[in-house]
């Protein structure tokens, strides 16, 4: 039986929304609170997370408010070590297979196309959306015919959703560096044929309850306009 | 019981040395294919790891020899996905401890310390040593009070001996872009009291039979000489 989990995140960040995925598919009870990363409590740097970094676990401890962590809680930073670490405390949510290959494999997913969204050009500055589509190719070579990353649902589907579901929705929104207009054509390309099985992949994680419970898409639409509005205001 | 284990690695590597130590560590049979990395075979690459990178493992599929991969056998790699795999087919050897907090520890030790040495401008281009020291401090910092990166032995450990090892070495046998001598100053550093529980830790990895039986220093240092040696003839 888990001990208390607090779960230090914030909405907008792409590393903790891996976490929050992996806790609701675990049907995990845990207590959330939202770090505001413009202005972080002074306390959670000192008695959470050295880093001041999203997402962190206080994991066990005497019953206190999570903006009062216990020193006797175990603090637990890094997405990828706490996918691995809600995987570990409810194995029968099966977040990682029981075959040690699968699970290899649906670890070689995430150290290969975990980070290959968001850093592409295209929607950090805009222009060619090549580099875009080169690294949804490297994503889509790596699924198998149906299903999920390993074919089950695991942690590897867990690291990539959030930054998949960022950029299919600032595509749908039209919310980018980009020209106006312009997401229009790419999210074409992303229809067609040719993404047919990544276009499939998307839609499937995003069908996921555990996507639905933790994706306010009106709320990330508004952020990210008013992100890029001043961008593109200040471009014209 | 696991499948036929070939690993394809190359001895001055330290990723794929992460592996041998693993391996070694949980007594496994495994076939060790040499790939020279200055000329690598041309069959790798398409048989083994798109990638062109050590390590990489060919896991079951029929007995073949190692030059000459059987399609049948699963090919992965990435280092720290075969040390998770390592763990995962030999249970028994412990490589990973059974409680998830001190799992997610290891997990954290390696994602934060793992990349930390050989990076170091003072390996790479000689100069001040601070950031060594630095680097050195974040490692020790993580250290419990004794024993290893989470008490026993993990792949924790075989994830950071590589480099530990390697900087080891060329410290005592004064190998690398620094002037020469100049080693002997750093390498009294770290024997003082400021580093006493990491320089005690390095002692415990290199007493290792898994390190002793992965590392051979004098090939190592000879290698290391030639590489050096010519960085200095050129700087003088």
């Amino acid at each position: 039986m888990p001990e208390q989990i607090t779960l230090y995140t914030c909405k907008i960040c792409p590393y903790a929304h891996r976490v929050e995925l992996a806790l609701a598919e675990a049907k995990a009870k845990y207590t959330r609170y939202e770090i505001d990363l413009t202005n972080k409590p002074e306390w959670y740097a000192h008695q959470v997370n050295p880093a001041g970094k999203v997402p962190a676990i206080a994991y066990g401890g005497p019953p206190v408010p999570a903006d009062q962590p216990s020193p006797e809680s175990v603090k637990i930073a890094e997405s990828l070590v706490l996918l691995e670490f809600v995987a570990d405390l409810f194995p029968e949510a099966q977040l990682l297979p029981s075959d040690p290959v699968l699970r290899a494999k649906a670890r070689f997913f995430i150290e290969t196309v975990g980070a290959k969204i968001t850093p592409s050009s295209f929607f950090r500055e805009g222009g060619s959306p090549d580099d875009f589509f080169a690294r949804l190719e490297v994503i889509q070579a790596l699924l198998p015919t149906s299903g999920f990353a390993v074919g089950q649902y695991s942690i590897a589907d867990a690291a990539i959703t959030p930054s998949l579901a960022r950029a299919h929705m600032r595509l749908e929104n039209d919310i980018g560096p980009w020209k106006e207009g312009e997401s229009k054509a790419v999210l074409a390309v992303i229809q067609s044929p040719r993404f047919a099985r990544l276009y499939q992949y998307i839609k499937d994680l995003e069908a996921r309850p555990n996507f639905k419970a933790t994706f306010d898409k009106e709320y990330f639409a508004d952020v990210f306009k008013r992100r890029y509005g001043n961008i593109r205001a200040q471009n014209q």
